[in-house]
């Protein structure tokens, strides 16, 4: 057998400790597959002191994270988080002083992974990341190795489980966005600042990786329309079943022409179809590898468990000597991402207007839109109460959400229309 | 850049075509992610002639496929098919002459497959095989490399598109099997002798590899209960559907205690679980990995497209020096399988049973599902016919195969029961 392979960990928490957990539980047959000893090093953690479900005391203990780096692990796992700061200060360190790095963070990759992956790959390392995006899900794998003989045409996911536990609950009770939310912190299902969450940053940070291996472009957040669950409401929930589909959270990422078209939005679902029924804390993601078809890939999101079982798939693959290249292709060849022009991609959307129930303000709204050629598939109107206000639902046929912005610009402006006007597009398939 | 990657290819049907084909399309990117250009120096099939989609005029034409080991080709990839005969005599020699191999050949990894990985990991060879097990799904990746931490418990998948097609459709057009099963085979969807897919047969090489790669053992079918879709009726299907399930061929691998149980049989799945709604050719497959969670992978099972990524995805691991074992472990270290005793594995089941409407029949089932402690959950009896033969169908609660078969046995033996009962598992989950 090979000599083992030394391993630090920055950041104890949930991951952190669901690591030491299932190396200690299964060490000897993941030695097996790794075909040597899997060795902690040395851990570092913000609070030595804090109560911990593993005992750590049998680990070296580094109080300042980035001195990991000095140390003699051969890789450093960074279980840190956020974009830049100690999590970004140990990975650049740990790549400098020669260490293969495993991560969980989303941010920092999304924000700096192709800079990181060329520093990698300059010198031989690597940079692994599969428990960033889609938790336990091997989309990071399938797309850096598997769905590549096609080229990929587009990825669809649902990559936030805060998100969609929220969504599955206010449809099963009936209940407002904040009532939920409430009561999923209260859970411990979301956090107490929920804002990266519930306002789309968190699936923007995920889908820009997965963006990246899709096309072998370098991740981009800036070419991204984001959109968060914030201003769903139960009606909307509602209706959406009316027309058969349900709301979810997507980030898309397609080729359209020679760009590429970025987004994380609410989207209407049809039911039926595989990313319908993904419920509470699962993610999924559906990959349109071309020639080869749709693959969809489900599971669990977050927690200990699945992000534990995919860093750990990373370093049994660095122990290996498995070194792809980070985002599938070498780092020197990922493009800047050429946005596709926006009016490229069309699809239906769900509009529901807030208005006063009052002669003339139908033909006004649909004058609006015929104005920006956005013609109508289908309306309800459930109550019926002069001069009172009501929400008159529509569904466009295709159109682009430029088009439909520009229109509910305008609509806004009347003095008939009570509240912004919500779009939600319906997603194909 | 390093050297080209020389590949040699035996069998240019659908799936060797389409290798060759994306090869041809998408070589540039291809060669990117691999590090190195990936060039055919050999090709051979039975008949050169045969018209083809792709031109072969350009490669050498080796007539005898087994000589392909003798270039200079790194990689033989075999797509003849059969568990003996040519296939098997091209890999061993291929591994003798120090080739890498990349296979799409289930049977022969069914039955030979561990003594293959030995020879292979012997001399620091690959064998690789994702286009063996659900067509273009990387699962076989997903087993070996991605879901290891926790350990898994269970492998259930529908892994046989016929099967799949011949009952999707069986349930949409209420015809029978053998009417459906002559449209597949005018279509191209069954072949001339359907024996090996809608046997099982297909789907136990498939379950064997996959029982394989998820708890390390040698790959057996003899410790396997293997049934096909034949006895399907619509009326099964319909019955399914009122118990609010569908049938599907699954094959379910299981760890019991300290062993495993596995097999391929008709089963009763939950409309809204996972594997209900998978359709027509599409295979899927859903692994518990224990603390990680479960997971659902969905794709294409078989045809050009899906098959040839997943033999490319192969390919370029080669090409990039990923060598993991071919079963995740070592190759001596794969433990023969332990069967769990049957016994063990419990679930509830369908029965149905054609019999006379006379007095006392009802009495005589129930009385011999009781002896063998077999206890009725609901019952449908549709016709109310006096002696003429009528349905009566029945699910049971949670039982045995063994107490259910032997139930049956004493049950079919009565001459008020015209026709050999059918017993299908109710898939839990």
């Amino acid at each position: 057998m090979k000599e083992p392979l030394r391993i630090a960990i920055a950041g104890i928490g949930t991951v952190g400790g669901g690591v030491l957990k299932a190396l200690h539980a299964r060490g000897g047959e993941l030695a097996e597959r790794a075909e040597r000893n899997l060795e902690i090093v040395a851990v570092s953690a913000r609070d030595k002191q804090k109560p911990r479900a593993g005992d750590i005391s049998g680990f070296s203990w580094v109080a300042d994270p980035v001195d990991l780096a000095k140390t003699n692990a051969d890789v450093v796992v960074e279980l840190i988080g956020g974009e830049e700061g100690v999590a970004r200060e140990l990975v650049e360190a740990s790549l400098l002083a020669g260490k293969h790095v495993v991560t969980a963070n989303k941010a920092l990759l999304a924000h700096h992974g192709a800079r990181l992956a060329k520093m990698a790959e300059d010198r031989g390392l690597a940079l692994k990341f599969e428990a960033a995006a889609a938790g336990g899900i091997p989309i990071v794998k399938a797309l850096r190795e598997s769905l590549i003989a096609h080229g990929i045409v587009s990825v669809t996911g649902i990559l936030n489980g805060t998100c969609n536990y929220i969504l599955t609950n206010m449809e099963k009770t009936e209940r407002s966005f904040a009532e939920v939310l409430k009561e999923a912190q209260e859970l411990g299902y979301a956090e107490a600042d929920p804002t990266l969450d519930v306002g789309g940053g968190d699936t923007a940070h995920k889908l820009a990786i997965l963006s990246s291996l899709a096309f072998g472009t370098q991740p981009d957040l800036e070419n991204m329309y984001v959109e968060g669950i914030e201003k769903i409401t139960p009606d909307d929930i509602s209706y959406a079943r009316e027309f058969g589909h349900r709301i979810k959270l997507l980030g898309v990422t397609r080729r359209i022409g020679n760009g590429i078209y970025q987004r994380v939005q609410p989207a209407m679902v049809r039911l039926g179809s595989p990313l319908a029924d993904v419920d509470g804390p699962f993610n999924a993601v559906v990959a349109d590898a071309g020639a080869a078809g749709p693959f969809v890939f489900e599971g669990r999101g977050a927690g200990e468990g699945p992000t534990a079982s995919a860093v750990i798939a990373d370093i049994v693959d660095i122990a290996l000597g498995s070194f792809e290249p980070a985002f599938g292709k070498p780092a020197h060849t990922l493009a800047p991402l050429v946005p596709a022009p926006l009016e490229a991609a069309s699809s239906a959307y769900y509009l529901r207007f807030e208005v006063l129930d009052a002669p003339g303000v139908l033909a006004e709204i649909s004058g609006h839109l015929a104005q920006f050629n956005i013609s109508i598939g289908s309306m309800i109107q459930r109550a019926w109460a002069p001069r009172e206000p009501v929400a008159v639902v529509m569904v466009t046929h295709d159109t682009t959400q430029v088009a439909v912005s520009a229109a509910l610009k305008v609509i806004a402006a009347s003095d008939k229309v009570l509240a912004p006007p919500i779009m939600i597009p319906m997603e194909a398939g």
